[in-house]
């Protein structure tokens, strides 16, 4: 029978019949309960570590090792690198100016009447839409309700802490629960779906880079000038210079969200790493880098407006995720562990963005690529 | 000695002595060579299975099984009851449309005439150029180069063909061969950087919205009206309403470059599967969805501008997920296993966006979270 | 001696010599005072009246008529059209949502510190700041401040209501004003300049679609099945269909923040005939067009984020122009005068959509140009 | 029977009444032909002069006098400064880089398959396109069509020389005639409307930043150190910070799609002193403004994409604006006199830029307006 079978056939069912390194992985059906439907087993992907960095944070103060799951060679060792020229000067500061998820139904009304009605009703019963709204989860805690009315459809634009988790599921029951609670007392409107794509959950916005969501981070550092000299191999003035063109001029030119070197390179290894939701290095690539020379210091830093990150829930349960998490010191129940995580996520992107700003000013980016990675 | 630790530096010590996790993993030095610095062991992520997905491409024809790593409950089931509306149905047309690779390198040049003076060179030694451009890898193949020029600045738009491998790394050597040659060429000219940030690799960003990168991919399949009704539980009315309220007015208004429900997340889960660079999802959430009713029917469409996979290099490489690539049926080397491969991830994407608008049009996303996640 | 003079500087010559056409004017002296230096005369465009138009406004009610001053033909005819597919089918209805002038004046701090000292002593004196703001003019009342941070720059966005007048040089003076005090106050902080970019003056910004200024309005009307029909000469349905492709998709694949088909050509016809800033058609070319067929009938709203009018300042006491303003029934120094403008202004801005995108639906276009401009 | 009329009423009769301004103008029936209708009168708007300003174009080489109709006191002595800075520094080089008007009607074919089938059409029948689009005026010359595909909509973007003419009627005429065509020789498509909103005709929008329409321009000038102190007040380090700053950085922040202080202030006077669509300064405002320290020189460039102007139709051909056409030395009907005009736009755009950065530089601009405007 099987002599029937095309050449594609043949080796799509050999690969099923075997599968042996998918199925060669340590989860247990316990490990993955609620993360996967029908799986055949698992990728593995290698985790390197960069470091030690030390996070003059708000949350995180200490020198972290950065655990970084990744297939791009030469990455561990550019953030190794970006870690060490930090450290030597100092550390870097960390601050999350803005916290909070979201999660923006939608709602549509017979008239604009209506809608004028339903933002009336929102602002006359706030404090009972919070208990609604909190009622689901001891974690939740809502933050605010913004309401874009564009005719009759209305976005209800849900922020709201979440605590340890990043916390889409969470933030998306408490929606629910205020749409078909606002539906049943505001005579005209109707709740259409749970995300009308005003989160901005994991796509590329400009809203996501003026407004953030998850944390928003901020992370600097004043690199001594004998640091930029020896380890970045090149001067302050080039490393402003280039920054400017590359990262602030091209960025306007193309329309892009992410006026920086390689936010998402970092992000997305972190992310990896430590067990979080892979599409959410979409909101990871969004954000600002700034580089200034001042004398001969490098002052340099950035601004992540959406870190999404727990440190429960989702695969952050994972057997090696959570390991990775508590390599950084980390508990994942302790009070602000996400937090945390979110300084130690911000100052390995500047790291990042220093070491790999300094190979373009060196050219030396192509030449380490053949080196690291053959 | 230890107890002078701080409780935080003995988790760290304890997490380092142990890793158990981390350690305990299937992949070998040889395995990870080029991809990895510092490792320390490696992350295990789950993968499950959606299909058969009848795949009618100009590069793919078959019923495909998708390989999905993901930690996100309930995204396989609801990827594969889009596979199942799409097969019952007939199966998704999928064309490329473009592909191409793309670096943009920066020069300076030290006065607009200097400026002028490069691009007529690169005009006049077009054929040389790609000659310099392919001499390095016999799997490049230079398809044009365009100069955006503002003041004495030059990015240079270079855009190839890499065959099979997704080819940052190729391009990258070609490009700074070609500035080389350029600077030693044109008097007043200095090649500044091999990344100009016009790529626009690994940033949110319309350029790459319009221009594409990559693959850039179009599928579309026509669901049968019995269909709508009894898989997606919704009509083919509804479904118009709210992609075009969800999906186009708010991508507009807060200014997104994913006019879609959840591009991002099948695009990680597939990229995360077959070894790609993660940090390419933020090309991967680029896109847009349209659907129409057409009588009892529902056309629907997307439209990805920039697929970045490859079948060699990179992670393709590691033992899980090339199994991974083979189940589908493409063999890592052979012809336009790229395009098949890219083909497959635009299907897999469209039957995403079927069952995630269906669930939000019959309000049954927070259901089906709370059913598979917990 | 004219004998060496190049033909060119002939013409010069000759023109200045007479500018008969631009010497016969009608302005004074006292006209323009404070307008314009080094004046030669002036030019004249013509005015054409659109109209009756009802208004149901929040600030204006009544039938207005319409002064449009401009030099494209057909467009006056076209937005009269429009004019009677409202007042036939009951009036427009207008509310302004959102009202208040912004300047953003730029600070920087000699660390990110000072930044952040800045921002908590404005939060703790935000009463004497107001105080000092509105010492200078009696028509401005503060509304709130804004500060945007990245790294050591702050943009303090500032809001007030400037009454009748469009109010840039009262909000610039109450900015200049705050950023002294404060560069007095708060140590390690200087003011750079009074604007900062972040207003957005006269510049396409997605910032003004999403946060508006001047005033921020919404009009709607529903048009009879028999208006539709007779007057726009197409169905609900066809003209749903174009302004979802051609005012919706296609504004977001182009990256417009105009989703419309002629904001621009109706505020820029209103604001010359009205003596406004005429670079403010920057800001009234930003909104969205909204078309639903409700069975025989057609909804039609547009959202105008920043119409920029006011009745007194600037071109506003110019003779011919304050007549137009006295024409729609608008005293130039009576409450709430420039908002009823702005009623007026949303009003006509939704005839204008509503007869130009009849005239493409039913493809009448170029054929009402080549009657009309001929 | 007039006791009945409301205030407003009598206010709005009284107004029509008389009219006296507006009704006293020097506008003959002949004058305005085609460019209004329902004629009520005129309102008038006082010219100023700037310059001389020393202009090497690419077309326009002399010392140009710009006449600038505006009611912004102090925008004409700002831009005469400017002048004065550029032309004591050598004078401005002008250079235009494109040059092609647009239009983008939209189709629509019945399937994917019907819309390929159009592309592949235009493609093997160009010749006999461009005879069709340009067999309607001899002034039109078709430079290129690019289609833009998604789903089954088509819009064709139409990229044409329309001589001396702004040409917008010109070539819409042309791109009906096409979609005329293409309707009736391919099957399955059909012509939905002459403007898609990809030309993008007087939107903001990423796309006309990215690819220009009208004129895309180029302007640079090398201030000498001397002249930056006296004339501008400042230092060229003052003015490379503060532009990067304010119109890079804050531009990019706010989604702005210009890049720069004020391009529309200068593009709307010389728009409506020479007769210009002034909804066109939409397009005006876009743009870059590039500022660096050389030494003690300060380079200053502008990039203007989508300058807008002809010096034959519309508003051009009315006494006083073609008066002021001719006092810039340019004779409305010689060659290429759209495109002098366009490096003369360019050029004191340059001007503009200069002053006004220089009053923020210098913190003077508010007390230039309280001198100027009061």
């Amino acid at each position: 029978m099987a002599t029937n079978l095309s050449s594609r056939e043949k080796l799509i069912l050999a690969s099923m019949a075997r599968l042996s390194a998918v199925r060669n992985h340590h989860l247990t059906a316990a490990d993955v309960k609620g993360n996967i439907e029908n799986m055949i087993g698992a990728v593995q992907v290698p985790v390197g570590v960069a470091g030690p960095l030390k996070v003059e944070g708000d949350y995180y103060k200490g020198n972290a090792t950065i655990p970084l799951a990744t297939t791009e060679g030469a990455l561990v060792a550019s953030v190794n690198r970006g870690c060490k020229a930090i450290t030597l000067s100092g550390g870097a500061k960390v601050r999350i100016f803005k916290s909070g998820q979201t999660r923006a139904p939608l709602m549509e009304a017979e008239s604009h009447e209506a809608a004028c009605r339903l933002l009336s009703y929102l602002h006359g019963h706030y404090k009972a839409i919070r208990k609604i709204a909190e009622s689901d989860s001891s974690h939740l805690r809502l933050q605010k309700i913004d309401a874009h009315l564009y005719d009759g459809l209305i976005w209800l634009k849900i922020t709201a802490d979440t605590d340890n988790a990043m916390g889409m599921n969470m933030i998306s029951r408490a929606a629910e629960k205020i749409c078909l609670h606002l539906e049943g007392k505001v005579q005209g409107v109707k709740y259409l779906a749970v995300s009308g794509n005003m989160c901005v959950d994991k796509k590329p916005s400009r809203m996501t880079l003026e407004e953030g969501r998850g944390k928003s981070v901020y992370a600097e550092a004043t690199i001594k000038g004998s640091v930029v000299r020896q380890v970045l191999k090149t001067t302050p003035q080039a490393m402003e210079k280039l920054n400017t063109y590359k990262n602030i001029i091209a960025s306007q030119l193309t329309g892009s969200y992410g006026m920086n070197a390689h936010f998402a390179n970092v992000t997305a290894a972190i992310y990896l790493a430590t067990g979080q939701d892979m599409a959410h290095v979409v909101e990871g690539s969004h954000g600002v880098t700034i580089m200034k020379a001042k004398g001969n210091s490098l002052h340099a830093s950035v601004t992540l407006p959406a870190v999404q990150v727990g440190t429960i829930g989702g695969g952050t349960k994972l057997p090696a995720q959570r390991e990775c998490i508590r390599l950084m010191g980390i508990k994942e129940r302790e009070q602000n562990a996400s937090r945390k995580l979110a300084n130690i996520v911000a100052a390995a992107v500047l790291a990042g963005e220093l070491s790999l700003m300094a190979a373009h000013a060196t050219k030396d980016l192509v030449k380490a690529h053949m080196r690291l990675n053959r």
